[in-house]
């Protein structure tokens, strides 16, 4: 049906029986593989690695050559996005991505405009294509983007935040405006994600990030209600079955029920969630992945296995 | 029976109907207010203004002379045990605590003495009697401690840290050491919260900064495990009653099943936990308090109201 040598992943994300449980690992290609750093330095920076589909290309395959991986990741970043918006995303060596452009009135987020992918970032379809010719159907190709919220804070705060006090401050006094920037955010990330599926990923991640420094009901109210409605808006994959969405809140913990019914086919969970207790909470209505705490990777082979 | 002109905080932690619900702050002492300013330019430094118990009483009271509070809060820093152990404490402008030691090796973990309050740290016991003094019986005093998960992170990271690297470490490759540090660390904070329930704190907070960054499995090892030791070593108060016990893990949300068995009598929630879903889940067993996003406090009084 899927056309591919190894379905394990779609399998599981659509709650199907498995052999083994299908393994894909956040940020899979990266500064852990000395080939990651190699073909970076020759691209010269993040972002110039980001947009050469054939170098892209190259990362997101890496991993599968040293690991038995079940699925590759689109090489690429969740800041696609504001950039395309024109913000002008660069990255500062260990403080992490800046904007050129502060976003800070309402007239600045008035100004904004949507994302049109085909026109603005056809690097990222362009890897898409190239990447599923060069795996040529040996595992999947998962898709992602960042949820609205997530973005919303980049771009408010200008940059990574510990306590996000310019967003929040939009949150309870000018929750007008915020929702403006969560509109033009959330009908940028359904173009990207469906010019991603027509492209030829086979399933798509939803990254928020930052959800997790919400209250409950404004993660409900200004991240939740977004994602919701990007899940409900993408289109069906070429043979015309759904593309599985898996949703994924960074200290989402409390929110599991709800997320779960987003009409999403997957929960990602961070490591404080105990897997067996989300399966209570959720029921079968959603498979659940994750839930490895990362700083387990660089510890000995057997405290990982 | 307790003495106090305003028991409310005290009767709601021992789930006893009050006529409002009672209103404490966390950190409501500090640098918001223009005359903490003052008196800790006054006294030096932050330890300095800890140290000196007259000051250390005269910012503790600072917030009841502005808003109508049902609590003081003793003013102190999780950290003095850490610095009773010797290991030189002292704060970067804008970077937060430091370490003049490093602790790294087995045998610097095995050279830590446990902390005894009445010989280590007699400012922490003397501000207690200076306070509640002044306090007459106004409202009731809560002491505090870190969790001995919370202080072990800043002693093997040597202070603050993002990602907790040599402390999970620890964790995954030589449980025994981190358990050694940790046996000190709990037998530290039951004998200094001992000796401020001796010297007149009418309630305690376990501050467990630090276990949300935990697994599910190691939350409990780890942490949980040391923090219900404590409980159950506290002595009772003058009165002969059991002094109240709020555990406050930050990011703990998946766990407050367990943290309710632990025979503490409250948790402190974090923003992102429900209060009502949170009450389904622990039952009828503990008082619940906090939730409160701290940036709702700098919105206008209509929404903080």
């Amino acid at each position: 049906m899927t056309g591919l040598k190894n379905d394990r992943l779609l399998r599981a994300l659509r709650r199907q029986p498995v052999d083994v449980t299908p393994v894909w690992v956040m940020r899979q290609a990266g500064r852990y593989l000395p080939e990651y750093r190699s073909t970076r330095e020759k691209c010269g920076s993040f972002m110039s690695l980001c947009q050469n589909p054939q170098a892209a290309c190259e990362v997101t395959l890496q991993p599968l050559e040293r690991f038995d991986l079940d699925a590759a990741i689109l090489f690429s970043d969740i800041l696609t996005i504001p950039d395309a918006m024109g913000l002008g995303l660069y990255f500062v060596e260990g403080e992490g991505p800046r904007f050129r452009k502060v976003v800070s009135t309402p007239g600045d987020i008035e100004a904004l405009p949507v994302v049109n992918t085909l026109k603005d970032l056809t690097y990222v379809t362009d890897a898409v294509r190239v990447i599923r010719r060069e795996l040529n159907g040996r595992v999947p190709l998962i898709g992602f983007a960042g949820s609205p919220w997530t973005l919303a804070t980049y771009i408010i705060e200008g940059g990574p935040s510990r306590e996000f006090a310019q967003t929040k401050a939009l949150v309870y006094d000018q929750p007008e405006v915020l929702a403006l920037l969560l509109e033009k955010l959330t009908a940028s990330v359904i173009d990207y994600l469906n010019a991603q599926i027509a492209a030829g990923v086979q399933a798509v991640q939803i990254f928020d990030t930052w959800g997790g420094v919400l209250s409950a009901s404004a993660y409900l109210k200004f991240s939740l209600a977004y994602m919701q409605r990007i899940v409900s808006a993408l289109n069906t994959g070429p043979d015309g079955d759904p593309v599985p969405v898996i949703l994924f809140t960074k200290g989402g913990g409390a929110w599991l029920e709800q997320m779960a019914e987003s009409g999403c086919h997957a929960l990602g969970l961070d490591w404080s969630q105990d897997i067996a207790q989300a399966r209570r909470r959720v029921g079968d209505r959603v498979a659940l992945q994750g839930n490895l705490d990362p700083a387990v990777l660089r510890r000995s082979p057997r405290v990982i296995a």
